[in-house]
């Protein structure tokens, strides 16, 4: 019997170098420039590119792992590639950490590759290593750890609901199916009904996973599987709560990223403004704003009414976001609940940014009645909702919720021409891998 | 325009209270007990169950939600279910959150509800507000924010990979098919070739994220989507280290866990012994001990040797964990390195926990040339791996890594019978809704 304890080394963690230290590091030479009796390097660790130089002979490959040591010197480093500027490494010594002579796609050292994007996405596992592509998951793993104790310092509970289900949420169109031990089942399209349930269990929930949409869209707008970050509050007095609640999110989102990301950022040149509060406006008033465009679309916001009302939020109320409330009872699902003085508006509301919807969110109905009575009216079998209706039988308190979807967030955030760009094995209608 | 601010009210934290304050909550009563002239009653918000007493001659009806207004007085509550027990709640008003009347199938006052638990996992939506059941899903939660916050600290990120897949990790067997806009897909057994692609991009990673296994048992131990734990770290040494690392990331959740679940733990009566290290034995060495139980299975431990192993463990050793390093080539997938000086023996290591298994893992091979020597070694086709052995081909440095079961984890740490009861919704072969 032996005995396990301790890790001795950790070669994952940022480190900060002061001058004169010495240094040993794992990691990949992205790039090897000779000079006349030395040479540069550009060496990738876990969470970090360095300028090295060296004045070894037998220089170390590109695109090969090692382990270096040698001496940390002051610097001013221009390069924008690299990280910690304020240092260079004087490397004395390597070792090669893989025996084999690897052969590589294209040289991970340039700040563009001039690769092509689909190029790209077919060569993911080589590709996400550049670092432009780990800044923009790092960005994503940020607001997801910020999204994740913002709730839960706010007292929401984590919840694990299925992805594999008897029944959509969303009425039946657009879903995967699959045969389950000779039953009929679906992929979750969103955990819409168990975050309901889950007002009943913890009075405020939330759950960061992901939903799966069988949308025949093949557009910069979509994948097929994407991560929604799902938030539902027990104890609201009003569908503007929950929008309070998101704007909060938000800017505790955003006030985390411009702390930790600031090299992430900058290699995409974002300036990151934190939302001091967020404008709001009916359907009806952005309909109004809207009415000269040339594709508007009836009872919705097309996708060019909604770049046009976040240009004219930004030049009005100097806001990236914008949320757009009320929208039409046609549009929005049989749970959502009705605003009272107009029955043909809902409790709900969606939040625009920089240019594109990144939350459905609202108020929800309470009440076992109201809710056959919405289902019959939208046309559906209430029997076919029948753990929806049971756990309701049961009795809720007035609650409401969001979801919101992360690639687009992080898209957006990061300024990318395309959603496949911010998630990392994007499935489309046609791309199924890697 | 209206402007979106700060939220008002937080009705989801967890409160402390101090007597002669005034309180204002939000919950729902789960029982009443009359007294002469006054009443008892419990009452469940977000975080907590209460103590309350009322003189109030128009008592709330239990099962409803409420608003309840009072003050706080000091107690020494003897009540089990209650989590603040050194205060009781005098509740001077009320009012019903909820108009409708409710109908509830049974009371949640009470520790045992004596109803079955077939009927309970039916009843789901509703079940899970017993306190109990809560305590399961609260403990669940802090299991997963503790290695998180593990993870984070030792500077690995987190990724986000796909569910749906063009191909299995295991090489087929149990998987769940799906069509995929005219092409054949899969549901993910593992995020095994993702994590292993991660190392080159961050060097050290982790996932937490549901997993598909189509397994035809219906055992205790089984259900068919779980949640895994998954780490893979680059730059080891040794299989060993990835062992170190798993045997400190638990000891940091079950601190965690001792810090913040003391009421959880108590409704279950557990008491969790921090480890302060974890013995390892070989397989061999396991096989031997093992040697005279009735059900031994060949190449592998039984059910029934793991319990016994976990039983030796815990007379020999006074460990509830156990280690077993070594398993035979021929029961571990061709990703895992070969023992050099054993070449029927893999670096791969199991960990099992109050007898069962809780953690597979291991160091993999990481020389392309030795991959493609394991497929064929396992008469697998290397074209079906092709985006496997294309991240291999372009280098990365030796790593390992593990997969862990929350629920099964979960359900050791609170001694619960069922795998089943530690999972919000469980998935079995004959189990797909609520």
């Amino acid at each position: 019997m032996k005995e396990v304890s301790q890790i001795k080394e950790n070669w994952w963690q940022k480190r900060s170098f002061q001058p004169e230290e010495s240094f040993c590091l794992r990691g990949v030479v992205i790039s090897v420039k000779k000079m006349k009796g030395f040479a540069f390097i550009s060496f990738q660790t876990s969470q970090d590119v360095f300028q090295a130089v060296t004045e070894i002979s037998q220089l170390p490959k590109v695109g090969r792992w090692c382990e270096i040591q040698g001496k940390v010197a002051k610097a001013q480093v221009k390069n924008k590639i690299v990280s910690q500027k304020e240092i260079e490494l004087i490397i004395e010594d390597y070792q090669y950490l893989q025996a084999e002579e690897t052969e590589i796609p294209y040289e991970l050292g340039k700040f563009e590759t001039g690769i092509t994007h689909e190029v790209q996405l077919n060569l993911r596992p080589y590709s996400l290593r550049h670092f432009k592509q780990r800044a923009i998951f790092k960005v994503q793993s940020e607001i997801t750890y910020a999204f994740r104790e913002f709730f839960r310092r706010q007292g929401l509970m984590e919840m694990r609901t299925p992805k594999i289900v008897a029944q959509g949420a969303e009425g039946g169109a657009n879903i995967f199916e699959l045969e389950y031990f000779g039953k009929r089942a679906f992929l979750t399209q969103s955990p819409q009904f168990y975050k309901e349930f889950g007002v009943g269990i913890f009075h405020g929930v939330f759950e960061i996973g992901p939903v799966f949409r069988a949308e025949k869209h093949n557009t910069s707008r979509h994948i097929n599987e994407y991560t929604s970050v799902d938030v539902e509050l027990g104890h609201i007095n009003s569908f503007e709560e929950v929008m309070a609640f998101e704007f909060e999110a938000l800017q505790f989102v955003f006030k985390h990223l411009k702390e930790e990301c600031a090299y992430e950022l900058s290699l995409f040149e974002q300036e990151l403004v934190v939302p001091k509060s967020i404008p709001s406006i009916t359907f009806a008033e952005a309909k109004e704003i809207t009415k000269n465009l040339a594709e508007v679309e009836e009872g919705d916001l097309s996708p060019s009414e909604e770049t046009f009302l976040c240009e004219y939020a930004k030049e009005y109320w100097q806001s990236e976001f914008l949320f757009i409330t009320k929208y039409p009872e046609k549009k929005r699902p049989f749970y959502t609940m009705l605003n009272e003085e107009n029955l043909e508006e809902t409790k709900s509301f969606d939040l625009l940014y920089r240019g594109v919807e990144i939350t459905t969110g609202g108020q929800r109905v309470h009440e076992l009645e109201m809710i056959i009575e919405r289902l019959k009216g939208k046309g559906l079998e209430t029997n076919e909702f029948e753990f929806f209706t049971m756990a309701h039988s049961y009795g809720l308190p007035p609650h409401g919720g969001f979801g919101l979807g992360l690639e687009r967030l992080t898209q957006k955030i990061l300024g990318l021409g395309n959603i496949k760009e911010a998630c990392m094995y994007p499935r489309d209608t046609s791309r199924l891998s890697p």
